[in-house]
C-alpha cells in the first residue's frame, strides 16, 4: 500500500494508479491535494519583500477545497496523462483563484473568507491589493514553467479565462444596483465568474493530456456544467448551511443584494405581494439575522429553492453526460463523476 | 514623402527606413506613437461590461509619452527586426504599464495623473482596482497573440517583470514608513519598479528581432540604465518642473514622504542641524507649497540636487555605452542614443 503522506515515494511514484490496491476518491483528492498544497509552496517561496509575500502566504495556507487544480489532475488523469507535468498548470488555476478572492474581498468588503480575517481586513487594502496583483504575476510565472508543446495555447486559454473572470466581476457588480436582472443574465454572469475557471482547468487537463479536440470539448462542457452547478449550489448555501462551516457570514449574499440565482428567480416570479415585501428587505440599510431567516422563508413559498435544487441537478446532469463519448475510449471518468457527487453534496 | 498620417500607406509601408527622405527621429517617435495608440484601440476594442472597459479606455487615452512601446519598437529596428512584428509585445507592455500606474494610484491615493482625474477618484476605488486587474488580462492577451518563435521566451520575461514591479511597489510602499533607506536600497527598489520595465522592453525587442545573445544582454543594460535615468530624472521634477506640464501636484512625493533618490540623499549627507530641519518637515502632517520650497532649498544646499543631477548624467552614460559592441555590427543606433537625450532634456 502507498505511504500517501511520503514525500520521496509519492514523488518516485506519483501515480495514484501505480498503487498495488486502487486508491478509493477520497483518498485520490487527499493525494492531489497534498501535492497541490506542496508545490503551492514551493510557487510562492520568496521572503522579501515582507508586505508582498507574507500575505501572499497567508492567502495561499487558508485551506479551501482546492477543486480547480484536482479537477485539472482528474482530468488529465481520466484521459491517461502525465499528471506530473500538469502540476504547475494545477498550480497555476488555484493562485489564480486566489488572486479573484484578494480583489473580490476587497470590493465586496467582506471581513472574512474560510473562517479567517480577509488580507485586507488583516493588513489594509494597499497590501490586499498588491498581493493579489503579485498572485496573478506568480501564476502565470508557473503556468509559463509547464514543459509541454502545448504550454503557449495553455496560456493563451488561460488569459482568455482571465478576462472573463473580470467581466465576470464587473457585471457581478454591476448587477448589485439593479432590480431587473434577468435569469439569462445572471447566468452569463456566472458562466463568466465562476463556470469559466472549472471549463478551462477541463480543458488545460485535456490538452496537457494530448486528447483529442473531441475529448477536450467534451471536458471543456464538463467543467462549464460543474461549474454552473457549484455556484448556484454556492449561492443556495449562503442562506441553508451552518455559517460555522461556511466559514462566512450567514446570508452575507443578501445583505449585499448580490444578483445571485435566488434573488434573480424571486424577483422574478414572485406574486405583486411577495416581490413587494422583498423590495421592502432590500431597501433596508442593514438587514438582520432575522429578516434574512424571513427572506428565506420568502425563496421557499415562491419555490426559488427548490427550483435552485433543480437547476443545481439539471447541470450535473449535463456534465454527466458530456462524459459519454469520452468513456467509449477511456474507461477512467469514475473519478470525474465522484467529483459531481462532491459539488452536489457538498454543505460549505 | 511618405504621409505619416496615412493608415493604409503606413501599413503596407511600415518602416520609417524605408521613406525616401530619412525621417527625423521626431518624424520617427511620432510615427511609433501613432501606430502605438491605434494597436492599443484594437487591444481594448469591447464595449460590455461598461464598468470594466469605460475606465480601462479612458485610462489608455490618457496621453502618456509611450516611451516604454517606442523603446521596443527602437531596439528592433536597431537589430533590423520586423517592427509591425513586435507590435504587439510593445502594446502589452504599455497596457501592463498604465495597470501599475492605475493600482499605484488607488495606493498612493493619487487624486490627478496627466492632468486628469485618476481612475479611482473619477469612479471608485472598486472599477480602479478591476480595470487594472482588466488591464493586465489584456496586456497577456495582446503579448501572446505575438507571431513568432521566441512568443514563449518573451511571455515569461513578461512575466519575471511583472514579478519585479510587484516588488519594487511593495519596497516603495515599505520604505515610506522608514527614515534609514540606504542609497543601495533605493538604488534596487527603482531598479524593479521603474527601470525593470524599460529592461524588459529593451530585451524583447532584440530578442524578436533575432539579436545574438549578446546583443539581448547589452541592450537589456542600456533599458536598465535608461530606466534608472528616467526616475532619478523623475524625482527630480517632483520639485523643480512646472506643475502644470507634470500633470501632478508640486512636490507629491515629499507631500507623501516618498523615498526618492533626493530624500534618501539627504537624509544621509545632511548636517545634524539640516538632518533635524528635514525631519521636523516630515513629522507634519501636511506639508504646503512654501515649505516643499523650503525643503528644495534645504536639497540644494546638501548638494542633493547636483549629485542627482550627476546621478542621471552617470547611467546616461552607461546606457550610451552599452551600445558600443552593437554598432560594431549594425550602424542604427542614432535613435537609441537620440532617445537617451530625450529621457535626459525632458521637463515633464
Amino acid at each position: 500500500m502507498l505511504a500517501w503522506n511520503d514525500h520521496e515515494r509519492t514523488r518516485l511514484r506519483p501515480l495514484p494508479t501505480t498503487c498495488v490496491s486502487m486508491p478509493t476518491f477520497e483518498e485520490k483528492l487527499s493525494f492531489f491535494k497534498q501535492q497541490i498544497v506542496e508545490r503551492i509552496a514551493r510557487a510562492i517561496d520568496s521572503e522579501t519583500p515582507v508586505s508582498l509575500y507574507e500575505p501572499i502566504k497567508y492567502t495561499m495556507q487558508g485551506g479551501g477545497k482546492r477543486l480547480r487544480p484536482v479537477l485539472l489532475l482528474l482530468t488529465v488523469e481520466a484521459l491517461g496523462g502525465d499528471v506530473q507535468a500538469a502540476m504547475p498548470a494545477a498550480v497555476a488555476v488555484e493562485l489564480l483563484h486566489n488572486f479573484t478572492l484578494v480583489h473580490d474581498d476587497i470590493m465586496d468588503n467582506d471581513a472574512t473568507r474560510r473562517g479567517r480575517a480577509t488580507v485586507h481586513e488583516k493588513w489594509d487594502t494597499s497590501v490586499a491589493l498588491l498581493a493579489g496583483d503579485g498572485l496573478v504575476a506568480l501564476a502565470y510565472q508557473t503556468l509559463l514553467s509547464t514543459q509541454s508543446p502545448h504550454t503557449l495555447r495553455i496560456s493563451r486559454l488561460f488569459t482568455t479565462a482571465l478576462i472573463d473572470l473580470c467581466k465576470g466581476q464587473a457585471l457581478d457588480r454591476e448587477f448589485e444596483t439593479r432590480d431587473d436582472v434577468s435569469m439569462d443574465e445572471y447566468l452569463d454572469m456566472i458562466s463568466k465568474k465562476t463556470a469559466r475557471l472549472l471549463s478551462l482547468c477541463a480543458q488545460m487537463g485535456a490538452i496537457l493530456a494530448n486528447g483529442t479536440e473531441d475529448q477536450v470539448q467534451a471536458l471543456k462542457v464538463y467543467g462549464e456544467s460543474l461549474g454552473m452547478a457549484f455556484q448556484i449550489q454556492d449561492d443556495l448555501l449562503d442562506i441553508t448551511a451552518d455559517p460555522e462551516k461556511l466559514g462566512k457570514d450567514f446570508g452575507s449574499d443578501i445583505r449585499q443584494k448580490k444578483k445571485t440565482f435566488l434573488l434573480v428567480h424571486a424577483l422574478r416570479q414572485a406574486s405583486p405581494k411577495q416581490k413587494q415585501q422583498l423590495m421592502d428587505y432590500l431597501d433596508r440599510e442593514a438587514i438582520d439575522d432575522a429578516e434574512v431567516i424571513r427572506i428565506r422563508d420568502l425563496f421557499e413559498d415562491i419555490g426559488t429553492l427548490s427550483e435552485a435544487k433543480a437547476a443545481v441537478q439539471r447541470y450535473i446532469k449535463i456534465a454527466e453526460d458530456s462524459l459519454t463519448p469520452i468513456e467509449k475510449v477511456h474507461a477512467s471518468t469514475d473519478s470525474l463523476k465522484d467529483l459531481l457527487r462532491l459539488v452536489q453534496q457538498r454543505q460549505a
